[in-house]
This record gives structure tokens, sequence and C-alpha cells, in this order.
């Protein structure tokens, strides 16, 4: 049903889009499109697209279906340009971490008549560093694959044809999808996924000023440390974008961190620590 | 060099011991005691121990090293007893997680003419549940296992035989030996230890409020989210001696990332961000 994919920007993300739908059986044509010349080459040889494109445009041009596989805010710049190119029959989607601003993109840009589809996705998965060397063919396989997609929108036979073969591809590629509204998503990835990565970030940035001149003492830690400060090592410019669109539901839910830790901290000698232990085996029971 | 070993406290530690000792070549005896008759039955089936005792006191006196794999409290009600029946010529060491109050009971109780003698240690190595049926020959492989032993110690030859035999075993069972002042390791575990294990209650705990009603929300975090929470499994019972014999160290940990986490929130839109980031790496830099 979809014979031609544009992947723009092949990350992590983006070359594991390619190397799981060709691990999927998707017999057509990928063209991929990268920043830089050196990224787009390890997609190349790692046969997560057929051929590298010189200009993002003209492969979303060529292609059925593009996917913006880019940081936040290049996928607006991307979906500012692109509607002048396309038209009624292309589907254009995303694998953005924030998804309220982009769908509000995807409804003053795309989405009219005659003009090209917009369907905002975002794929519940990702490592602590990025770049094609480490995409992996499986790494949508048992994640949550979210649309936000909203009413309204103006679409042709084919847009639709394709966004019903786009969501068949993802759950081909592994991943169980859930459609959420868009400011419903940016609040729920906020408390499961934004807070965890700043939560680690605080802690391996105060572990770093406390014990970093020590390595044999950080190495006490063991296992517990190592997992607790992985993400860590996740770069500023991978959640840049995510800080600067979900501001307001991260402060949320950091403030809301902050006075549970003030309350576990004055309840160490009461009873209330044996209750903040059992709310929290609660979250972790099946 | 040591050809009678007792373990006080069957549970995962006790148990792991008793296995990582086989499985090391340790070829002497290896007598258990449990409170619960289960915890001991267990250990014994898994050949941690050769034999079980009925009581802690007699187990001791026949052993030429006695392990206390016990809660803190409990460690520290035997520490009161176990001196009573004991002679110079006998070692007492333990696990217990803090090491301040453990180490100032042993010079009080122990360690003195004609005492037996008293080394306060503690790998670290554990799992988020506890039990004997969980134990593993490998717990200690890597770890590291502190010793807080304080200069001022009356103890015989044979002791300190026994004391360097005990040495050479924790090593001979995988782990690194460091050996640290007691205050300075209740502080330092208070950072690499306790306070990761009270940020992913606090963690747990706050997300079951907010998205607990809703597993399959609470599935979309993934990876990053179950690594964040697995510590918050761990039950109270394991950590309430932790909260009250290193409150104060623990409180100073707790309120410095609540500080940390208030800043980040106050900068996740300038350039503070960046730097936090930045400090994050460093931690993970290798």
């Amino acid at each position: 049903m979809i014979e031609r994919i544009a992947i723009l920007g092949t990350g992590l993300l983006g070359t594991s889009v390619g190397l799981a739908l060709r691990a999927a059986g998707f017999r057509g044509s990928i063209v991929g499109w990268n920043r830089s010349v050196e990224g787009g080459q390890t997609a190349l040889q790692r046969g997560a697209v057929d051929a590298l494109a010189a200009d993002p445009i003209e492969a979303a041009r060529e292609a059925e279906v593009t996917v913006l596989a880019v940081p936040i805010y290049a996928t607006l710049d991307l979906m500012e340009q692109l509607p002048l190119h396309l038209g009624g029959d292309h589907l254009v989607t995303d694998v953005g971490s924030t998804k309220a601003k982009i769908t509000q993109a995807g409804m003053a840009h795309f989405n009219q008549m005659a003009c090209a589809s917009f369907l905002p996705g975002h794929p519940m998965a990702g490592k602590e560093r990025g770049g094609a060397s480490l995409a992996d063919a499986d790494l949508f396989r048992g994640a949550v694959w979210l649309f936000t997609d909203v009413p309204g929108c103006v679409r042709s036979k084919r847009a639709l044809e394709l966004i019903t073969g786009w969501r068949e591809l993802v759950v081909a590629m592994g991943s169980k999808i859930l459609d959420l509204d868009p400011t419903r998503h940016d609040e729920l990835v906020a408390w499961v996924s934004h807070l965890p990565q700043f939560v680690a970030t605080a802690l391996s940035a105060l572990l770093q000023d406390e014990v970093g001149d020590a390595p044999e003492l950080r190495d006490i830690g063991g296992r517990a440390l190592r997992e607790m400060t992985r993400l860590g090592a996740s770069p500023y410019s991978m959640w840049r974008d995510i800080a600067l669109t979900n501001t307001e539901a991260v402060q949320a839910t950091l403030f809301a961190l902050e006075q549970r830790l003030a309350h576990l901290r004055e309840n160490l000698r009461t009873p209330g620590l044996r209750d903040e232990f059992e709310q929290a085996n609660q979250f972790r029971r099946e």
C-alpha cells in the first residue's frame, strides 16, 4: 500500500525506523536525508535506507510517506517548508517527543484542502545516546507508539489510505499503538518519560559534585547507582527542545517530586516512611 | 585457616555468603541460623549451609568466624548478647548497610582483652527483594566490600589470623576490599546507595498517585521508567533500619537533591540546563 518512504534525519530513531521497516518485510523504497553527511552514510551502510537525498524537500516530494526524525525545532522548521512543495496525496508523520506544538503546527500548515496530511506520532523508545551507529531494528519492539491526531483534518482518500498503511507498518515494527489527545500526551510523558530523565540528570550532576573526583567511591554504588544514573549520559542536545516545548508540564512534575522528597526526608523516622515504601511497592506490582 | 563459619540470618545476603563461600572453594563447615525456620530450610536445601542451628549463640560459640546477616537493629541486639558467650579467639563480622552505630557497638562490646573481636563489614551488593530463594553465589562478584575497622582494638593473635582469613575469603568471593572510616562510610553510602533508593521510592510513590490507576499509561514509559523505579519495589523492612541509623546523612543528601531539582526546574529554558546536562554527562564518563 505504501511504496516510497522518505526518512528525514537518520539519527538513532530515523535509522532504527529504516531497519525496523526492513525487518518487518517492507519492500518499497526508503530514501534518507541527514543534515550531516556522516550520519547519512552510516544509515546507508547499515541498510536502513536505499539511497541518500541531497535535499529534504526533494526527498519528501518523491515519497508517499515522509517520516520526520529530527529534533523538535528542526521538525517545526521542516513543517513550515514542506507543505509548499507537497500535495494532497502526501503524508508526513514524525517521531517527536512532545506533541502539543507539533500537532498545532500540523493543523496550521497541513490537513487542509489540497494540502499534504500530517499525522503526529511518538514512539516511546530511545537510548541514552544517539546516532545511526546505535540504531536497532528491534528498538520499537514491545514499545508503545503514540499518535495525537485531532478532529477537523481535511484529507484526501489517498492520504487516509497512507495513514492506515503507516499505522499498519508501526504495528509490523512491533509497537502497540495508543491514540491520545496532544495536551494529555504532553502531560503524561512529562510524568513517565521527562521526569525520570530530569531526575537522573539532577542526581548524576549532584553526585558528580560530591564523589566525581573519586571514581573508586563512585563504583561503590554498584548496580542500583548505575541504573539510577544511566540516563545521566543523555545529551543536552536531545533534551533541550523537550524542555522548551513542554516546560510547564515538566515544571509541575519536578515541583511535585521536590515536595515528595521533602516529605520523605521529614519522615525518615516516622511511620510515614512505611507509607511511602508501600505506595512505591504498589507502583511496581504487576 | 578458617574451618568453622556460622551465618546468623539466612536471608538474601546470608545465604549468598554461604553459596559464594562454597563457590570460592571454602571446604570448612558452615552452620546457619535463621529467625524463621522457612528461610533456614531454603538456605539448607540450596547448599548454602551444611546444618541449621536452633540457637544463634550456640552456633557462634562453635564457630571461629560468625557472620551477622540480619537487619541492623537485630545485629545490634546480637552484638550485646554474643560477647558474653564468646572468647578472645572468636571473630564476629557483619554485612550491615550502615556502619557508625555498629562499629561503635563493636568497640563497646568487643575488641577488648579476652573478648571476641568484631570486624565491621558491608558488601555493596543486594537486590530489590530479599529472601534465601533469591540468593546468588555471584552476588558479591565485582562488588566492593567495605570494612570500617578502627584503631584501638585489642585482639589475640588468633583473632588477627581470622581477620586476615576472612578478608581473603571476601576476595575469593569476587569482591574488592575498601577500608573506610565508619562516619565517612555512612556519609558516602548515603550518597551512592541510600539517596538512589529513596529517590526511586519517592518517584515510584508519586507516579503511583499520578498514573497508577492506568497501567496502560504506566507502560508507556518503557525501559527508562522501569529502570528509574525498579528500586521502588524494595521493602520498607529492608530500609527502615538504614533510615533510623543514618538519618542525618540521608537527610542532607535528600535536601541537596531537592535543591538541585528546583534549580533544574527554574532553568528549563536557560543555558543553566545545558550546564546540568554536561555535569551529569561527566559523572557517566569513564
